[in-house]
């Protein structure tokens, strides 16, 4: 942990609690969007995907509500890789309390990496070495 | 007053609120924009629009908060022409409490026609046309 | 499926997607939230449980995104109880296209009964018989 | 501009983006509010106000919208005081493009200070001292 720069903290604010005060279940999936794109973007060249019509799609998404958050906390976010499959990448993400380090939320995010049409295509060759750079995310 | 048919009625849920336990300033926004959606595809054919490449750019948002709406409130929302102009159209628009009528929140929505350079277009002949029609809309 | 009332339709806007044109991850767990509560409390008198600080806690959702949504569909939201256990409920909930009744997303939502110590409680006796009502929200 | 510490700087992602592939206009109000709280936090201690109940509640935003901003860009938000009035407080907030320093959006947001019957306060003695602070944001 030491030392350990995180790419994502999130001081929580009165527009992202509701009714109860504490952050919403919508919200988190922000807090979990932020930091997979700020965790792609450093170690895959997004643009050059962009431009050749190949986008992330996510399959599924399977989270944790452990800890209600609320306002005032700071989190930290993190992302690590869980498995690479031939057709699907499983991410595993975690919201800290950056205080305590106790976990408020954990998810696994499943995507897919999809072409034009939509349609999954299988990670080979040159695309395969960008997605294992994911691997290079600092584990926590 | 009596037999408006309301394009949008909103029940307030947890999920709107923020940390006061009231409708968040952002979430009215998004009210609002239900609104002018539904009153606009009611009056305007909007695929053939799209199919040119026009949309509608707002420019300007003037919004009164007026009283606090707390969970559990079923709201109205109202979308009225102020003035129509050679090069932009300005809204007015309500969120009205069901039960009281009493003003919410009300706001003046400034918006132009623009092409797909972005650039804002002149209202003339069938655009103009087509624009007028909001006035249509049932004042309230 | 003929006949049944849905008690949440949404009509999908541009300000529902993201970049990609299409309803976003975050976006759909707030349909599903629309339901559930549309569904609570039509069967549950939330606002006594409220006055007692009993509250809803989901604790785990697992959603499968298996359709892109484009803006301009309609969509229907359903919500049928998977399985009541003895301090946990697991609600299946569906977000349909209306017109081809194909499933854009699914998922299982698991909740607890929670006192004001935000612990979770067992679900006993008039809170159980409530609970149970749930059951009664028609298959589709 | 030199040497200015902003305390709010925003990635554009793809969740943040509507239809258009822009920033949508809700989203900026959020925006505009976290720079606030930023600000308000760094110069009054708001636990106090807070365990007194008393609240900024925010009356009038009247923002406009300049600039379509696509997902990519890099936002800086600023906040400083247009006016300081005997029960309200003008602030003037504009959201920048941080390489050029376009404005991309530049909104008024006036807030009363309400105590806990949710009614306005005059500002005086040692609250009008705090709200002053707000000054000390270095312009830019």
């Amino acid at each position: 942990m030491n030392g350990v720069q995180y790419l994502t903290e999130i001081k929580v604010r009165g527009y992202h609690a509701d009714f109860y005060g504490h952050v919403n279940n919508a919200r988190y999936l922000e807090f979990f969007e932020e930091d997979r794109w700020a965790q792609l973007e450093s170690k895959i060249d997004l643009k050059r995907w962009a431009a050749q019509g190949i986008i992330f799609l996510v399959v599924n998404i399977n989270v944790n509500y452990r800890l209600a958050v609320p306002v005032g906390e700071t989190l930290l976010v993190t992302t690590d890789v869980e498995k690479i499959g031939k057709r699907s990448v499983v991410l595993q993400q975690k919201i800290l309390l950056k205080e305590s380090r106790k976990v408020a939320a954990d998810a696994l995010i499943t995507f897919v990496i999809a072409d034009k049409s939509g349609r999954a295509v299988s990670m080979e060759g040159e695309m395969l070495q960008q997605i294992e750079k994911l691997r290079q995310i600092e584990p926590v």
